[in-house]
């Protein structure tokens, strides 16, 4: 099921024409196109394939009934979620070697799957979890930018699947969701301020975000990076208000996605 | 594409009624539906997602224009094909931890990942590949029994898909496959011999057999394995006759998904 | 030389007994002491401890007369500048492991150690560096709430210093100093926006940043984070000028530490 | 106290003359002289040192008093068995570097250790160990090919003894053994099949078997591989022909030097 | 506070004139200049900074109230003293890679920080300790030779401070502390016996010794090395004499900066 | 070969009924018996098992034909020596895990095979070495006491043998060997100096020595250590002497070991 999302930021419905578009053919403010292929992983308790262009990722969630020894020797009630966050080898061009192979987790998959474990911890009630650990772990298959946001977006539909089948078996009585959530990647690139980077738009972008907001509009998550270079307050807020609307679109196609209505506001 | 391989065993081929059947419905010589998506990872030089019964393996082939460091420091015309195995966390289950957690490969992905290194090298005219190594990763996303068996066949559906793109792209000028590569898991299971052991079977066998075998009916590896058992000379002569029909009819399989014709004897 | 960096935000700038005064004595909009111990480490080509309220950090930058083997593979021109960061273990209340004893940096360390690299990246030119790789080394002597802030301050000072050593030895020819770095946290706890966390601020708030910005006012990295929490469009407004207030007195305190007049707009 | 086995298949023992001798003199069916030097260490509970041809294995057997923590989770009643096997540095003629120098036990390591104990637990009723655990370690002392089923030979022979001892210290009440247990290798060189390789033969084997059987001629494990090549129906069956063969003799060595009988068939 | 300790051996108090002088200025009895910063790391239980002409040691006591897993295996009474030793990067003049980089403590480190902790648990009676760990950690800020000898001298003095503290706050009721401990180095240069070795010295020392000694002037630990040479009898009895009076005059400077008497003898 | 050393101190040639014999009924200057079996590990360039009462070493010598990566990049002339040293499981009467089984090379050992290369070096003229790497091998298969200076010994006799062979090849001109070397342990047990220590009595040692000396009588290495004890001028001076007398009856046995005369002197 592919949901394409529509731009909707009146700000750059201008006539297409009078846009330079990018090297993809999107305009400045367009999404690529995103579905999910859910069950995906049917051992896991809630599985999703993210598609979005050509970055797709792995989304599995299972459960393990304990909590993290932490949690134990310092009394805290409820239950925790965790992340794991990998490339598989053929996600790039060129072949990625496994963290095995060089005996320890690189800096940035570390950073990744902290992001997602946090994300994700934001909209869960962890005292309703009870007293289990959700694994979330993300894979990627093909890598085309926008990886860690396309992780955190599938892992919440993984996770919603997760928690449905949990209250359909009786081992959850009530939804410790609290709210959906969603990312996006954005950039300053060539001093424009763009939607949703591919690799190619990535890997010569100024300055890039990082954008993790739930379905009612609230931040979880805002990373401003400028890498080698500096942004201006003005950039920001430019980058903070095409990110706004594009996590719009990106929640509906969730919600299409898991057959669930949107949050009311 | 999804291929039923039918029994050929004239052995077997009495009357349904008169069987025992197994605990999912199958006779005793048959291999549970096998299929292939091909181009599951698209950034691989090949790909594809071998489902085996419950049992389904990513199977991605890359490549790196360059040769090990023995060889070179050997003198080793030619090429090399390495493989990775590993399993996916939510493979199982209950959740599998990743390698890098444990900062080690365990002994039975290693001892794995160098049978289906082996196996394809067996096929493969190594002095004609060039100077560069040709990466095979399987990963399994869900195991039910057989995943070595299950990852070797699909391996070679990927290498094969591989070695044409390499053709096509004028980076081959001569196939260096000199024969097809299929595998299957057998085992005696209450004194019974068993085509094609899921996990519930595997998990009693008293003893379990893994055969890799090519198009030509060459074998390239034989293992038989009495795990706190011993088996007889009867019954590894059952095993192996049994084994060779059905690795025939994979290889059957294997030539639908791959568009070719069985390999002439 | 202590320098006691005053406020100076117009919109805190209320009669003091009509503000709730924060557990340490201190109004909404009041940074900690800072104060710089420049040469604490003679070896070093440029070196400070940083004190910062209770938080210290020893920044010792050092030469390596090469660049990594990545730079040379792709034939990148100019110098890299590396950076890591560790916790002594009698930096905290409860010692803290080493990082060796348990055989892999921690998630956090790596986290910080790249953004510290990044950030002082961004304020140099790494063609006029020349081909030598600059290595920075944070170690926290003692930890209370905003060492990764207290660690990149520290570092531009150290470097600032390194790269007038430089200089004086006839090792550059041209500062490749494009702009002074400095950084501060900021949180949200119980619904007030804070800025500089000392640690038990820290671990009680619902949110919180850390702001990299430069000299001439430009952003370099703005990271927030709602743990277990959300934050809303218009405490994120708030964080950012308070924010953006305290750095510039920060960087009084650096240019008064480095005997530099400030960058001028 | 050395035993030379003798050849005993029919099929070989033509005229001498007429048969095309080995490198190292001896005919297809020959085996090397096998020797054990019981209790080389005197600490163990059971140890020896296997002599075979040029290669020499130190196996010694210690007991822990305590089962593995899985045994324990799963609730598993009796004992279990495990093994170690490594190289000594000076064991081959170019010096072996050891596995803790690069921090991990290398795959072929890891396979033999996991074959030496599922051939050693085969012979073993494991519920009348008794809650402990028999260690096996195999430590080559010197490297002629074969070392793995010298190791499983000589490690039966410690086994043996070390259960005796444990029998004689009323450790052991009914004596758990249920057989004893023998390997050998075997190869096709040449198109020549040949009993027990020496290093020479193996390094240009085109196939190449390890066979590990039970004083009643039962089958323990049957792997028969071929590197970069395949093997035939037909040289299978001559290969399991020769290695029954030369099981028997080889078994007969093993009870000379513990002073036992055969285990009636 | 800063103890110039003084020469008192007669056998050197010779008119200066007639003396070849160390590159440094110094007699061939001459200590460099001590002295203790106390206090360095605020959280720790105890702590100093020891400089030691260019050497300089920042010693850290923490206390852990729990024991080894050892100790409570074997049921041994009281505590336990353990020490790590660390060279920061920019401790020397070439930066010194983080042993975390390499994922090993190089042996030379864990050398010198078995011998702080032989020599620290030599002093204190561990049965008055309390059921507790006391760690020692010493990180070198500076390195200009004698490391080891300061960092034994400078946990003296952090271990003393520490005791004080817990015997101040009611968790310990009678002094541990049996005497005084502290150490120097010495060596054989260009056959001349030297007291104190600076980097330059030690690195074309013939022979060196590390001497611990308590305050009542009893040996802990006596180590003569001849790093590819070898040294006599008579030069082993002047290092030993020149030793003692070294380690005379630096309990006086501990005495000093503890604010206590010398040891009665 | 076995040569039973003789007790030659006047000071202890009292009437025997005179003395407290010590448990294994020795007199306090008395060595157990020691032997060497040359050639144990016939692949290596030199080795022997030497066997020391119940403690026995194998030491084996292996050539590399390189340096060192820090000698090529220094560019020191000559060659290199190096040991490394590990207990095997079965040499304990509780099984002593791998190093590898940790994934680190423990402390103690370090220690030891950092002492053992240290003592070789300072025999061997290195720079009449050429370029090559000497590696001396030494692994314990009894452990009771002693095993480093049991190594020791035994590695100078394999190091002797090696360097005949590489005589005898052609592959030296001259002979490297400036002295030969050996070493004892001695402790102060009871307030009693004994030479040569067993297990028993190294565990309840006030404080053990181990002292490495030449032929020619120099001093190689002398470590005293008090292990929760201190150790007196006197005890020093008594240890020394009786230890120089036990390394003169080593050596002898050494020589007749590998049919040397004894070093003039």
């Amino acid at each position: 099921m592919e949901v394409q999302p529509k731009t909707d930021n009146p700000a750059t419905r201008g006539p297409v024409e009078s846009q330079l578009l990018r090297s993809d053919g999107r305009r400045d403010d367009e999404l690529r196109p995103i579905s999910f292929q859910n069950g995906i992983a049917p051992y896991a308790t809630g599985s999703t394939l993210v598609s979005w262009g050509n970055t797709r990722v792995i989304c599995g969630v299972t459960i393990d009934e304990a909590i993290p020894r932490w949690m134990k020797e310092q009394g805290v009630p409820g239950g925790w979620i965790t992340a794991e966050y990998s490339m598989l080898p053929y996600s790039t061009l060129d072949r990625k070697p496994r963290d095995i192979s060089k005996g320890r987790l690189d800096g940035r998959s570390q950073e990744i799957q902290r992001l997602i474990g946090r994300a994700m911890r934001a909209a869960v009630e962890l005292d309703r979890l009870g007293p289990r650990t959700v694994w979330i772990d993300c894979d990627v298959l093909q890598a085309d930018g926008g990886t860690r946001t396309a992780a955190i977006t599938g892992s919440y539909v993984a996770l919603h699947l997760a928690i449905q089948k949990l209250l359909a078996d009786g081992k959850l009585t009530s939804n410790p969701l609290s709210d959906s959530v969603a990312a996006v990647s954005l950039g300053v690139v060539d001093q424009r301020v763009l939607l949703d980077l591919n690799y190619e738009e990535d890997s010569k972008a100024e300055a890039d975000m990082n954008l993790v907001m739930t379905g009612r509009g609230e931040f979880i998550e805002v990373q401003v990076t400028g890498e080698q270079n500096t942004f201006s307050q003005l950039q920001l807020e430019s980058l903070l208000a095409l990110g706004r609307a594009g996590v719009n679109r990106i929640i509906a196609a969730q919600n299409a996605a898991l057959g669930t209505r949107p949050t009311s506001l």
